[in-house]
């Protein structure tokens, strides 16, 4: 069991959302993960931190996504469409994984300890954003402002895309949320 | 010392902040805010469940405050009209506290855990706020939207409040925050 396992991350990762959702995640044991995985405890800590880290192992890509693609956005981009370019091109990331990404949310939903946990990571997002806006010389508060503003569309975004009745792109769907936000602020 | 004593809550609520900005959240006990505060523990828990809630007994209130000036907007008000008037008038009833709510946000920023649980007031409000929308007939994913907006822009308004070089009104910052929002939704 020590030789090289093709995708072991992923199979992991499969395995262990399965039991997060059958069991709820206080009561999976990285042993059980492990083994409907078939791999060894070993191979998830060569992978994990623990297991907590399956649900969030993504973060730190993720925020390197989204930052990159607003440094890439045109000079001539106000901060509010270098944020919506940045949300919509790692929304296109996201393509086929809708199924995953529902489980993912079921099992954080259903524990207080991980929401925190989800919570704390849009809020880093967000000071991430806001830090590279002020690298394209967005001063504060408008950095903070439309960077806030960015996660509260990408977090509605997130939500209709995983509880949509059919398939859509997740890119899709926050551009018609950001529509949305310029429409509803745009009425008095 | 089982006698009633005026203005406990705040003698507590005093004490505890200074405990918690001198020392550090972790290293206060309750035993030594009830001493500074000059009350005994068993007064202390009268008022507060632990010490944390020193921090946070505040929020029932507030989700009743802006989510009662949702429903009390005209019926005319746009979604976004009826949160910026409802957060314009939570924020004045800031008034006279922006030096305690600087305290408070020092010892928050300074503790993960109080980070999460921050985090969490601010999600639960949001999502009380997209319920009383709901009630005005606002439906889905607008409410949601105008609900973490609102967040979003009271967020970055609380900063900036607490920041300032000098003291100015919460409820105005809120207000100039919400036209910040629309300027920079409007610009493409």
């Amino acid at each position: 069991m020590s030789r090289w396992q093709p995708n072991a991350r992923g199979r992991l990762e499969q395995a262990a959302l399965e039991l997060y959702v059958e069991r709820g995640f206080d009561q999976t044991t990285v042993a059980e993960i492990a083994e409907r995985a078939g791999l060894t405890e070993r191979t998830f800590f060569r992978y994990f931190a623990d297991k907590r880290e399956v649900l969030f192992w993504g973060q730190g890509a993720l925020t390197e996504l989204v930052t990159k693609h607003i440094a890439d956005a045109e000079d001539s981009a106000s901060p509010i469409d270098a944020v919506g370019a940045a949300l919509r091109a790692t929304g296109e990331t996201f393509k086929g994984r809708r199924e995953h990404a529902r489980r993912r949310q079921a099992v954080i939903d259903a524990n207080q300890g991980l929401q925190e946990r989800e919570l704390i990571k849009l809020s880093s997002l967000a000071v991430a954003m806001a830090e590279e806006l002020g690298r394209r010389g967005v001063g504060d508060p408008t950095a903070k402002l439309t960077a806030e503003t960015g996660v509260a569309v990408s977090k509605v975004a997130f939500d209709r895309w995983i509880n949509a009745s059919k398939d859509t792109d997740l890119a899709q769907v926050v551009v018609e949320s950001l529509d949305e936000l310029r429409a509803l602020t745009a009425s008095t």
